[in-house]
């Protein structure tokens, strides 16, 4: 399965829809498909200017790396050291904090989101409810 | 006037309702604020990866240097020593074909959009159909 | 359909089989998956140090604009300027000669193929002869 | 002597081979030359797509400090400082982890062969494995 635009304009609408019912800061939502690449993006107003940029590099960490950047940043806080040259090996293209998540179809990885404006978890929140909208099972990454 | 995320949404949503009424290739869409952030876009099922990033180069290019990329190219042509000089100053944040639009209001730059995918020519109709769509004048590129 | 390790190393064993046939040049050939990434890679003895990066951009620019190299190089011919600007925008992810190819299956693009180390034409027919080796389809690319 | 592609594709399959004994994690194996130049390269299938840049990374930085990326990971434990400064001196070049492991020849090193994608400890025994397999000694490293 290749994700599609409008599921991942779903997913972008849901999980914008789960960031004003918590009256969440301003955030930015990217989501990229299975090879990293971007499929939909939206950044609210009043979110501030690297907020497309963190939210990318959460969602490329995720896919990268193969698992949710929460888990990546708890496995970073033990080895430090190796992470921070991972950072530097892929070019920037990883952030370690809660909200990149791997979207899932089938058991297989095909594609993420990455959402950055608020907290860690805040972010994270809103990105698994945005998957839920559209549809996406979020199992895989409790 | 800040280019908010609505309105660039609607731009989006008009430049493709354009494509599929021209039966165009599958198309990459960006809308930039007056800064040259990302506000969003989105690629259709089936454009190849290149497109976001040569959608969002036409959009700065377009910002950056204060005219269409039609504009631009046009004057590339007749001093391509100094525009290829342009490009590698930049970063690589400029392409010389029409695609890349100002958004004005009231006379003021505030964003651009950007799109890739089809021909050049293709590529300007559906974004200035696009900015037609959601209100915004396109007479100035003219 | 996922491009495998098995099929990409078949791909490249019959494109180095045919360069062998033909006493080509030490060759580089590298097979990248939908999005761009390497699954396998393999530089003849005496092969030049520039030929990895090189086989790779053909293979990207091929994926990442939806054509082969050689449609993509004609195409530069009778527009510098832009792909030139392409070329700095995808930070040099792209090398315009023939030799780069598309892998499909069932019509999909399932990735792509790039060789670099003799002509561009010797390149190509090593490439097309090695997707043929694996059994892949090469009409769609004449 | 230089790395042949033979027998980097030797170490490579007997790399893979002891990966699938130990029902490792899908790996990327990466095996250089002496300049630091990639010779062969391949991908399991499943294998996240920072796999490969993590690989080359830690075979580039084995070649790159003269010495295996466990010796160099326990350096900069003692001293993160400086072994984050050289991250950046050399642009990502180097990964802390072990799996980098270098390729000797009548004591002279000839290469260098890289694993990311199970834990640092397997990616290594599964380098070394593969040295073994292709007839390489692996004493210098111990």
């Amino acid at each position: 399965m290749t994700l599609s635009l409008h599921a991942a304009q779903s997913i972008i609408a849901g999980a914008l829809d789960a960031a004003r019912q918590r009256a969440a800061k301003p955030l930015a939502v990217v989501v990229l498909d299975a090879g990293g690449h971007p499929v939909a993006f939206a950044r609210e107003d009043g979110a501030s200017l690297f907020r497309f940029d963190i939210a990318r590099a959460k969602a490329m960490g995720a896919i990268g790396m193969g698992d949710s950047t929460r888990v990546l940043a708890e496995r970073a806080k033990g080895n430090p050291i190796f992470f921070q040259s991972v950072t530097a090996v892929v070019g920037g293209d990883v952030a370690f904090s809660p909200g990149g998540v791997l979207v899932r179809h089938a058991g297989a990885i095909v594609g993420a989101i990455g959402i950055s404006g608020d907290t860690g978890d805040c972010d994270e929140e809103c990105a698994l409810a945005g998957l839920a909208a559209a549809g996406f099972s979020t199992e895989s990454e409790q």
